[in-house]
């Protein structure tokens, strides 16, 4: 995200937070002061990516991380923020702030925090659209507990003191058409509609962005990196409503594709409301409803509207119907995705062949190999832009794992360091997002023992067979368990749901150690596999393939559950240079082969059909069988 | 446990349901009649295994499995157990019950299925004793927001029809000295005081019997395979209350022990109180905090204890201090198991050996068999009992998971079937629980290949060493990970936490994959690792050792995190008959190897010093190397 990072200089934040603390006394906003305000990082559709105006938090403090909590009370301004994020906060904030290390034992909470500074009976407020649901309803029982109140504030008090503040985005809207989707968005009302009705549910409301754009068959360019708009949606049995900037619906393609003008049946006839106006519009919805109604909403929505909704009425869920039926691909969505990589990987295999040639002239940094990698995937047929920003990091910037190189630390690539880079792309056929990590010189035995290891756990997953309805958590440990035995290990999750051209990181499934509520994976379901090792100070190693879940048949079939295993989406090499091949068992060799040789195969026809002589013999030469 | 088991004919239940209805409808009881009655399974200490005069729900209903709820409204009287006990719950009740198959997808949920059925405004008893106070959470919300009422009722209803209902066992108590536990009882309140004040919580009620029994170093009879006796324990600062059958405490043994007379410090004073003053002591505490106490309580506490203290001073949680400080055995008691172990393994070389020469003549049963088992293991000093009823299975029955061997089902061991045998036993320095599967003729290709899976799983999980602080959910797939590759599972855990003369089942840790919130291993936790394949009709196969978890050195230290492996403590050979050892890597072979190496030395020098000729011969032919 262009985050106008002001490099490593704080932000001088004096007076913006006498402004603020002026507000919070300010009984135009509200009928009382209150004595501390809350500043979460989301937007109102609790987006993990969010558009320059939403970056409130980043505005009242400097501190741009994707994570962190700002509170300002009348005597303190303090952040919460996790251990990526220590050094980096502590630079780009003045010495008005305090910064609260997540994950240290002495660090409060932020409930005990405020409960350890406010004075009795205090108010304290928040911006009932960017705080979930959920979260409000912890925050508010602590404060309660100790005497005092949470307190839902309709005016921003940062937007009261930001006065530059950037218009919300409201880029032109993009229409899929079947070729794209494999489904038209009549038969995704309808299937939404057959899963209400078998839950008894009169109601749905959509906040999150992607999946209103994978509903609706629409994309945008609001917010960077993720092909989203922002809008709302509340869907009924014989009503659609559609929450957006009106004037995006008057192109006549976009009017045509939700046939605004002529719905072709009653039920299917969209109605549109300005954006800002979901909340008049849900609560005139819940004004009619009768008592046995059921409204469903996630649990992560914004407070604001699931506070619309009495508590009778509602049904929170922590994974919608949208993103359950998202997150499994139909035919058309796998096979965009399968073009998709096939063009990202002649991308990254130019790019590869390019570097071979111009490291030992010492004239490419981390910044500049990032950018020839995004000119290289620009030349690819329907390139949107990148799915998230380069993580490119030489030596010691590879240790450093949601890394972004800066002028400041920006490196040259060498032939003595290791070089790993985390890429993508947004294609109108797929996403993309791959990681590869390369020497140009020779490396160490270390840096090969320990990429090695890397490499067995991340066959280890791609190849693992497994019971249908396997929840993906139940997979972390073949990821670890290489590592594990000789004492390493990574603090990262394994794997994350990917978009079909839509968010690079998507609900409800995953492969991570934490055991959060994932989804069973199902055939056709798309997640990445990423086991790393980072060596801090000194190098990182990670090696990441999006992979498709397909059926195994595996000899047996115990119960009739069926099996599952991952088929390989991304189609680059992986250096043979960097294993120690003494370490790989027999099984995982012919892995390594097998996989080159589609590589090979798949993506050299392309690089052939493209004429990229230089990278297809390249990739040639990466991937002769090892033995 | 011996359940009264009545075989396979049903108990008659008109009567007693009928009076159990007039006792609904009493106000001799409570001040309205209630519309319905919950029947939980377990007693007041939330116990697994339980004693007959707490057997409520089997009285009422006829079904003794071990899960099951029975709610009786004034029409219908409804069971809700699992699929173990389909069948058998369906053979036990006769036809005023209807049976709920938990799990199916149409069975509703108790509360869903009272709301199905009952008058508008009812009102719901149960005895707040048998319910945990999260389950009473659950339900009390769920029939609130339908208009009901959950009644807590002082007086059991089973027991108001149950005429002779068994006394509460009262057996009489044993002291166990350092030798056995490690650690006197005075320095394990000091302990348990010294987490209090690091918490900031004044007092600990103690609810749980195999907690109670390992704080005082005592050791009871009164529930079946489990070395507990009925108390609550009330510990503050400087106050410490026992609340037992007073007139156990008469013997001057345990009076010593607890130095009732002659405490050595005041704070080390027991105070004793009869069993059944619990309620109104706790009371009497609860009269006396200022708003700042807290009081810790186990969340799966009795609903009734729990709610004598005070929402705003209660501070419930998952597992007690006591049993995370039991779960991690100091080296006396580590030194205590693996005595017990090797007696334990000297019983089921002699039982093995026995087995060879007998079944030939067709004289052998699976209750014979659990009988011989139990007569050598009662040889072994120190024996107390079995630590649970032995599970003995021959060919059909051995896929039976929870299978017990009654006299209808009694099949014969055979030179053509596959023999599972899960048991286990009391010594007085430790808690024993083994499964082998053996063969006493030639296996079929099929058996030996599903056996050599499940034998991969368990080296998998016991040889793994992994960091510390990993939970053993994280480990639950790789006992499965061979399996799955030929598309088999087993539906059921891998391992539990087992306690030293204690119960053979505790917490806080496991190996499952079901994600419950297992506290991370350390060294000095003992538990089972279990997996088995469960082939219906036909056979079933199980392995099962109690491993220790012990510090690891592999080669690196990640961030000085250290790492964790296991360390067998049973010992007994694992029959190579039934390995298809082609299907066996070779660090898995030299790990059967170092395995039966390791049996025959240890166990092997105590069959020789107990001249045992026979099972050592055994054991000498059955740990030879495979190669």
């Amino acid at each position: 995200i262009t985050n106008n990072t002001n490099g490593m200089s704080p932000k001088i934040t004096g007076e913006l937070l006498r402004q603020l603390r002026h507000a919070m006394r300010n009984c135009k906003y509200f009928s009382e002061p209150i004595q501390a305000y809350i500043v979460p990082s989301g937007d109102a559709h609790q987006s993990e990516y969010i558009a320059p105006c939403d970056c409130r938090r980043e505005f009242i403090s400097g501190f741009n991380g994707s994570a962190g909590t700002a509170i300002i009370t009348e005597q303190h301004a303090v952040m919460w923020t996790d251990g990526r994020y220590f050094l980096q906060a502590s630079q780009q904030m003045d010495n008005n702030w305090t910064l609260m290390k997540m994950g240290l034992k002495e660090t409060p909470s932020q409930e005990d925090w405020l409960i350890s500074v406010l004075p009795e009976n205090s108010r304290v407020g928040v911006d009932p659209w960017i705080i979930a649901a959920d979260q409000w309803k912890t925050m508010s029982k602590a404060l309660s507990s100790a005497g005092h109140s949470l307190v839902a504030l309709q005016d921003n008090l940062i937007d009261v003191v930001w006065i530059d503040r950037p218009e919300r985005p409201s880029k032109q809207l993009r229409t899929l058409g079947l070729e794209y989707t494999g489904i038209s968005w009549h038969d995704k009302i309808t299937a939404l509609r057959a899963k209400m009705t078998e839950r008894k549910i009169t109601w749905f409301v959509a906040t999150a962005l992607d999946e209103i754009a994978w509903l609706f068959n629409l994309r945008g360019a609001d917010i960077e990196y993720n092909p989203v708009f922002f809008a709302y949606s509340i869907v009924g049995m014989n009503s659609i409503r559609l929450f957006v900037d009106l004037k995006r619906l008057q192109i006549p393609a976009v009017k045509e594709h939700l046939q605004l003008d002529s719905p072709s049946k009653p039920e299917l006839n969209i109605q549109t409301f300005p954006y800002e106006s979901v909340y008049t519009e849900l609560q005139a919805v819940c004004a009619a409803l009768s008592p046995k109604d059921k409204v469903w909403i996630c649990d992560k929505a914004s407070c604001a509207l699931t506070q619309v909704i009495p508590k009778s009425n509602r049904s929170p869920i922590p994974y919608t119907p949208l993103c359950l039926a998202k997150a499994v691909k139909n035919e058309t969505e796998i096979q965009g995705m399968k073009v998709a990589h096939i063009k990202d990987a002649v991308a990254l295999c130019e790019l590869f062949a390019w570097l071979e040639k111009e490291i030992p002239k010492s004239t490419v940094t981390e910044i500049s190999c990032a950018e020839k990698a995004e000119e290289f995937r620009s030349q690819q047929k329907d390139f949107i832009g990148l799915s998230f920003p380069t993580i490119s990091g030489v030596g010691p910037n590879g240790a450093i794992i949601h890394y972004r190189p800066l002028p400041e630390t920006n490196r040259t690539l060498t032939m003595n360091e290791v070089y790993l880079i985390d890429s993508g792309a947004q294609y109108i056929d797929g996403t993309t997002d791959v990681t590869r990590t390369m020497h140009f010189g020779t490396p160490s035995a270390f840096e090969k023992e320990c990429f090695t290891y890397v490499l067995k756990g991340h066959i280890a997953v791609s190849a693992a067979i497994f019971p249908n309805g396997t929840k993906g958590h139940l997979l972390d440990s073949f990821a670890r368990a290489a590592l594990w035995e000789s004492g390493l290990d990574y603090l990262h999750g394994t794997g994350h749901g990917v978009g079909c051209f839509l968010n690079v990181h998507e609900g409800p499934c995953g492969i991570s150690y934490k055991t959060f509520a994932d989804e069973p994976l199902e055939a056709g379901m798309i997640v990445s596999d990423e086991p790393g090792y980072y060596q801090e100070g000194s190098f990182g190693i990670r090696l990441e393939n999006v992979v498709l879940v397909v059926a195994a048949k595996p000899k047996y079939n115990y119960r009739n559950r069926g099996s599952l295993t991952f088929e390989p989406l991304t189609l680059v090499p992986i250096q043979v240079k960097m294993m120690n091949t003494e370490l790989l068992t027999q099984r995982e060799r012919d892995w390594v082969n097998d996989y080159h040789r589609k590589c090979r195969e798949v993506v050299g026809a392309e690089l052939e059909r493209q004429g990229r002589k230089q990278a297809l013999d390249w990739l040639i030469r990466e991937t002769q069988p090892i033995v």
